[in-house]
């Protein structure tokens, strides 16, 4: 860690810091410049994060050396983490596809969307039975009745169930129902969840929030790993920015950047990360391209008649054009699909 | 509301449409033009809001008439709501300012911070006992304990006490030590908390998130009053954005915005606006010139060891610069000062 | 165009602006509704645009229903646009690449990078001559004699040549050595400078501006169109966001939009895109996959040590690997590479 | 300047560019820590800025200590520069308030709106000959007629001329008409128009790129400054952000944050700020009590038939309130009014 004082720091100041990084156990640096007097620290500095030097007066800035997760990191375990969700693996050479509505809204509905991507070669189902909702007046999601319906459908099909969980309070329940547990974009920095949801003892699918840096999804992932689960599969599903012709700006550039970083696997939302419909079939094609681990996609046996998400949903055939565009691309960059 | 449909649609699919509407019991318009057709539906078209017309393959696109929030808005209730926090009274003529630490660390800090405070005019005491931190490996606050000192210091000082509450399980016993419950803006769309503490029966201070668009602010707060409560306090924190010159950006235009549209009270907290503890005077003028009904501003009795947010927390003697400085402002702007 | 009249409106007030819509020659429309009066104009409201009636003190919003851009625009000219620059045609089935090295240094430097790029299979060479540097300090580039480099360079590999053009008055100058004139995006809003290349005769790569939405891209692009130049490629060069992982966020929903809503063809800069040379490639595989219609990418003989941008050029071994990993990409989807 | 090395870098890499840091002639440091290398450069880093540290394939990241400006910065020069723009002075203790249309449209207009504001109080009078609009449909403004009638009115009230220059062909002619040159947000990195203004001779007010990191705006006055010209005027008028509320979010923490690390006067611009009329007066009253040297502000003599950016733009009633509002508040932060 780089500290730099500011101009009118004195050379007291300079050796209360110093020796505040050796009480922390660390090795203290002290660089004296024409213009600023700069400071190190050696060591793990995620001990010093918490002396909070920048919070001193005579402190100007502080920069990190190292990056403030560790155990997501490739760092510390080079090798790609595979992660189980019912028979599913997600992670390592293959390429996989998850798909559904936004909301279980009927079991016909459930059923036959269940059976359209399932044909279509999707390997697991999603949809909500907990909905967040902007508005008070939207669809919240059928809760326990709409858990029970996926359970029901995804046994039916074989398909693993993915659906997220959005309060401690439903944990167990939701727990009960799912494959794996989806903790949403609004959910990323609910931390009370994160912690809850890495003792439950069922793979995690943890979505990007649409204000969070690429860092700071890793360390909501840390929260997960540190809990003592590391069966964690990340997902990119846009970002919030000043574009408003499309719901999202799907930042797909966080693909590489992550893969790079970290051993667990990522997934790339094309529904939630353009908001449209016709963009969705282009945007899963590149995510594959950029080393995406598979999709999330929204699927309705009829968006036009949605309770949620329409716009974004493809339809099933539309899905099956997805599907027989994929294994190509896929293939173009050396993976298996499906 | 107005529904642009796309240049291939068909005269049917503008019948279809029409009929939803009608269906919904709003009065459904045809308007073709030469380029386009475009539908309307007078009404309340939170009605439609539901139909999801965007999901159709033939529309373009859908455009709102009305704000899509009712209870907050200042259509339906013209006058300002005061919102009672113990014996302070936020909203109308008057300029609060509640104060204290970023989290409770000691008995002994949270009395000294108090005392300072309290001295200099504050009107009410702020710290956390729940704190949500970006790492697993940040002080995560005391918890109950915290509460404790809280409300003992609280009761000392004869000062109310505003505290954050971050998950459901924790609500009850926030609520029985706290005369305010704040949801921070990572929590601002946790939809199941809110509807919690909707029925909590507390007053609440709403900070906007970091993402979150003014509408989306204002539909949170619709869900508390849905809910039954309208002691609802909104908060300007800051939103993210491309500069990194300053922690966040604290967005004032948003103080005349709400305050034009809802009748609720808006603090602004210039400490997570700015960052930096040089920034938050000024920014507090500024936000009391105008028209913000109030602050939420850290303050700790020795930043430089703060446990957390240090950087932007004002010494003592700066906490009093500020109440002194604010004092002419607030009154230049026609409004009472403390 | 549909105009939403303020709560307080009057009837008079709805007549006037009502009179303003007929006088413009448009057909006007009056909704009025329980909520809020609602009027209509059909017709090219382009025409509207002028009117300004946002301006008046009774009009709470006017919502568009037509796109602000005409000859740009796909319904307009349904088919895509074939852009020759030398003797390279961009647009169609064909997935062109344009690669070379940030800026002329020096003769030998642009020689050796043009052999690397042409022998890997790069279509075209670019080079700036002209520089846009945030800093007076940094290196603005040659100026005349990087332009003369350049074209001895290109006629030499017989490689068609792009270059940056940053002001009307050195259009002539630099439209004389170049085969392509490269509007940057720092200047995409520069309108004296888009209306004077507009009308230079010479093929036009247009980027887009670091926070210009699509639709203020294809706006600048119809400045050109206006000009009497349809010999237009828009260019996806990344976005300003929060994220500071990357150097811009690479904005790849804007290439299946632009694609669907008009008929020139779009580059993508994975180089500027992305700030970091590791992610050049993935994002190039992603945006040959999800449309686009080539690249325009940096190389440097040895990015280690140039005067800009070195840090996002590629190796020329890696350029290469670049290419060899783009053709199953690009034949995936259908297209021809090179 | 630190240098972290990347993980895999060996110790020739570190002495490669630990001389390269010597020959620079600064004083190189090594610190190799358990986890990375870090390197050090002591002395005038901005002499480094040019070796491009961070192009070299093993370096992870380069953090400067130094600020990249040099002659804008307080550090430089401590005291206030008060720059003169004809008769009036901004800068130092007063408030200044420049005020007129967005554009030129008839000289009647342009009387009547100037009379308005002189009579309430104005110290300078703008308005633009050339307008950059976003599509090429929009009124561009009646270039040297305008600068005709501007100068004309400005005499004729002794009035003082801000408008706005957008092209380095125009520079000569606007410069003969106007007392200062204003550079807008679009243009604020057009760096040929920035040199060329740089060398004109007259004070410059140099607007906020929608884009443009705070940082990025000194670095556009320093290029002002190198070329030998320190009569410049900053001015803030909001960025592009995700709210849509507002046209854009206006800075206010720039205000304090730039007044702390310059010497240069800072105008806000609240029309633009906001696009909103309703919002003026009160962020105007903001940019008054956090530090500001003054507002640009659009008044029309009847905005509802304005040309352009009417919606935004004060009745002369309103400018007249605003003008009453202001005094008492700029006296309220020890400043003089007018």
């Amino acid at each position: 860690m780089i500290i730099v004082l500011k101009p009118e720091a004195s050379p007291s100041d300079a050796k209360e810091i110093l020796a505040r990084i050796s009480d922390a156990g660390l090795k203290p640096l002290h660089m004296p410049g024409s213009e600023r007097v700069v400071l190190g620290a050696l060591g793990d500095e995620r001990v010093l994060a918490e002396l909070q030097l920048e919070s001193h007066p005579m402190v100007e800035s502080v920069k990190p050396i190292l990056a403030p997760y560790k155990l997501v990191s490739r760092e510390m375990h080079p090798h790609d983490t595979i992660v189980r969700i019912g028979g599913m693996a997600i992670g390592g050479s293959a390429f996989k596809v998850i798909a559904g509505p936004c909301a279980v809204e009927t079991h016909d509905q459930l059923r036959n969307t269940g059976l359209a991507v399932k044909a279509a070669g999707a390997s697991a189902i999603r949809a909500g039975a907990y909905k967040p909702r902007t508005s008070p007046y939207g669809f919240p999601g059928h809760g326990p009745a709409g858990l029970k319906i996926l359970r029901e459908i995804g046994d039916e099909l074989g398909l693993p169930v993915v659906t997220e969980v959005m309060d401690t309070a439903d944990l167990d329940l939701v727990a009960e129902h799912a494959d794996a547990l989806q903790v949403g974009a609004r959910n990323m920095q609910n931390f009370s969840l994160l912690r809850a949801v890495g003792k439950a003892g069922k793979p995690v699918v943890l979505k990007r929030g649409m204000a969070a840096k690429i860092e700071e999804l890793l360390l909501a992932a840390e929260y997960l790993l540190a809990a003592g689960n590391d069966q964690v599969v990340l997902c990119e599903r846009g970002i919030r920015t000043f574009e408003t012709a499309t719901r999202n700006t799907l930042d797909l550039n966080a693909i590489p950047y992550i893969k790079q970083r970290t051993h667990l696997p990522v997934l790339v939302d094309p529904s939630h990360g353009t908001g449209i419909r016709d963009l969705v079939i282009p945007m899963s094609l590149a995510a594959a391209a950029c080393g995406a681990d598979g999709l999330l996609v929204e699927v309705h046996e009829n968006p036009a008649v949605a309770l949620s998400d329409g716009a974004q949903s493809l339809y099933p055939d539309q899905f099956n054009t997805l599907m027989e565009a994929l294994g190509p691309v896929v293939r173009a960059v050396g993976r298996e699909f499906g």
